[in-house]
């Protein structure tokens, strides 16, 4: 983007860069005048103001109006150089957080929650910033309703709709992110020393926000076919907890799907609680077909539906939404302007309603599906050999929870990982009862290149115990 | 952006949206097999691929893989008016906020904070925008570095090494906007209980964002050079506060500038007693000539320097920054990463980094200062007859903090303001020790429509007291 000038501007810029790395232009000095020094380069006077211009806005030179350019006395030559170094700190849930965003592009990241950039639907998303570059001026530089986009709320009000959901235009409300979306519902429903109920496992960052929050967060055992009921009730007559955070579709990290009568009988005792639940639909587009919803079942009464656009469209055109009762919606609103003074770029959610408009996401989805399933399948079957073996096959979605080689531990594996250029995301950042430490978390899309299970391959064996040395004959 | 299909595409698509309407389709119902409708409607079973898949992305229909197009059962014709009424809540920090991003189009914000979008840098915006359709998957598409885009860290680097501010890589973090940098840091330094200095009057979100951290507010008088220093020191003796938060360059509301003596003054109090200082940036690129910066002064030892690029650049493009000491930085990152997964989004950042390249950029700040100058003239002048008139004439930006005739209430008239389609700005949203009832900010940009006048001139004879009649001549 931020790309330097071609042809002769370049040129110009690049005769004053080397005056000035040279010396022969001092700070506070006046620069050459742009028709003497048009006339040195050979160029025109509108090339001259024209690098001039873009050296101006690169800071090295300034303009004093009236009187010309000069060197701009305080710039030193900041390399801002990336000095970030990997991160030894301690397994901690913002540790694969950091690693996975923060990566170089040479590591790989069988441990990141994201699909690699060339899955997603990008000529779309090309299609979509074309057609913004024609937008009205309003839209390119105007904050945006307090709600969001009226573009995207339609379309989250037709797909609720499509799940029996139907909302209001007052029961949605677009933010920053769908991480943003539940930082905002802590924000308003929860107060310092709460109780929260989430899944064990459950992803990350949940635990990460939640502490942020300052509540007490409880772990219940999730099972393949959703949390497992008696630790649930036992958790909800113990600790009164005001919500309960939890993905549906595809749960992160063990791609398990809610059973319907789970999914009933969860509501009925969060009834009985009066219990409030988040559910985030993050994952819903990679399912193969729709599994049961809370919200749906429930009507938005206490289900509080967010979901985000970062799993299938773009992670970089960052938007989230809240669909909720329409007090509450009312509340966050105010919630929101306050702390960030609106929801996404304006320009964003505009991104996303035009890439979802254009008729071919649909086949991008189903595309991505199939792809994921061939990747799913590939993945197993690599792992099967290193002793790694899924704890369920899911039935869509990048994610493979997976346990290893009794042996193994996984922390102490992600950091072996880490010396071989992998990012990995061992169990117990997932889980609350740090009850995951012969778990792992892999992203099967994130794993076609064989170096990850060379490098794999590597780690396992340098964090085997010495006693079971590997050449040792199998009985 | 998310327009209609035009030419055979939108012809396809409006027969069926017709058979629809007419029940000539019913929810469930299988869709014409695309050849038989192709053949019908006389064009290419592309077309009709094309038409059908923009009518699933919509949420009409629906592809069943194998089977063909079905009409949606669960869509209902959720017709999404923007049902938001003009509030009458009472007047509170919030209420202008609201008010001025959920106007609708026929209104008139005089009491609105930010630029109308003509006066903006449009057509650079555009060109960065044409540049990003052309920009690598990984830009489009996914999450970015923790901190945020490098070439925008780059370019605060340069313009804080201009001030004098040594800032490394390290010191620098992108936010989703100025406001959450705020927030940020509030969670980072503040505990409920605490207490945090502000302007009085002062930029009315700081109140309401103060406000979501429960802490308690202290408001210190702002006289035309910076913050009366008497009272400072007695807040400081009195309250131990832990934080003060305030504008540099153009103060918000008054637009006065800190004057060199007031701005040493203050740093060496805040040493004595150990407040942090957050200084917002925001409106400096409006400043005609540079004005004392604390950050500056202080070298972000003890002060904070945030800002945005909302008021010269683009609000819609939503991104701002912090400048503080690395170890905060680094806590800031989990905080960002906890509660957003992230900070603006990366298509954002490398908007606002394309748009600061373009040599334009630096004429549009010179061209939109000198419109400023004679704006706030024009405003001055017309609003004299009313009797309103400036407390200060402030150097440059688009705030007039205006005294209103003896008899007026700035929340009366904001009320009256309302039912003629005028957006004000009252006093004593500004104002924590409410004793601004006889002020008003006007944005001197959005008052060259006389019917801000038209209109102020009518709302004033209403609230003005009956015991003094408006045709009774004056001595």
């Amino acid at each position: 983007m931020t790309e330097e000038a071609g042809g002769r501007t370049g040129a110009v810029m690049a005769a004053i860069r080397q005056r000035l790395a040279a010396g022969r232009l001092a700070p506070g000095e006046r620069l050459p005048s742009i028709r003497g020094f048009a006339a040195t380069m050979g160029v025109s006077p509108s090339t001259v103001v024209e690098a001039y211009d873009r050296l101006a806005a690169e800071g090295l030179i300034r303009a004093r109006p009236g009187s010309g350019f000069y060197v701009s006395g305080a710039v030193s030559p900041l390399a801002l150089t990336e000095a970030e170094p990997r991160r030894e700190r301690a397994i901690d849930p913002l540790w694969v957080s950091r690693q996975s965003l923060d990566a170089g592009p040479d590591m790989l990241k069988p441990g990141c929650g994201w699909l690699p950039a060339e899955w997603m639907p990008n000529t779309a998303i090309r299609r979509a910033v074309r057609g913004l570059a024609q937008a009205g001026e309003a839209v390119l530089t105007d904050y945006g309703a307090t709600r969001g986009a009226l573009s995207l709320r339609r379309h989250l009000v037709r797909r609720l709709a499509g799940e029996g959901i139907e909302a209001g235009a007052d029961q949605l409300l677009l933010t920053a992110s769908g991480t943003q979306a539940i930082d905002l519902i802590g924000r308003l429903l929860l107060r310092p020393g709460d109780t929260v109920i989430v899944d064990d496992p459950c992803y990350f960052n949940f635990q990460a926000l939640l502490g942020v929050h300052a509540v007490r967060i409880v772990g219940v055992p999730y099972t393949p076919t959703g949390p497992d009921l008696q630790a649930f009730a036992a958790a909800l007559a113990e600790h009164r907890p005001r919500l309960y955070v939890t993905n549906s579709a595809l749960h992160n990290p063990t791609g398990a799907t809610l059973a319907p009568q789970i999914a009933h009988r969860l509501l009925t005792l969060a009834a009985a609680h009066d219990l409030t639940i988040v559910e985030d639909d993050i994952f819903a587009d990679l399912e193969p077909e729709p599994s049961p919803r809370l919200a749906a079942l429930d009507g938005l009464a206490r289900v509080i539906r967010i979901g985000s656009f970062s799993k299938t469209l773009s992670a970089s055109i960052r938007c989230g939404y809240i669909a909720a009762r329409p007090d509450w919606i009312e509340a966050l609103v105010d919630l929101q302007v306050a702390t960030s003074f609106g929801g996404p770029s304006p320009v964003a959610a505009e991104l996303i309603a035009g890439t979802l408009a254009d008729g071919s996401y649909r086949k991008h989805l189903e595309a991505l599906r199939r792809r994921l399933s061939r990747a799913r399948r590939e993945a197993t079957a690599r792992l099967e050999p290193l002793g790694i073996k899924p704890w369920i096959v899911p039935r869509g979605g990048f994610t493979l929870w997976c346990r290893l080689p009794e042996e193994q531990d996984a922390a102490v594996l992600a950091r072996a990982g880490l010396a071989e250029g992998l990012v990995l995301a061992p169990g117990n950042v997932f889980s609350v009862s740090q009850t995951a430490s012969g778990l792992m978390r892999f992203n099967v899309a994130q794993m076609t290149d064989p170096q990850v299970y060379e490098g794999l391959t590597r780690a396992m064996a340098r964090t085997q115990p010495a006693a079971a040395p590997p050449s040792t004959p199998s009985p």
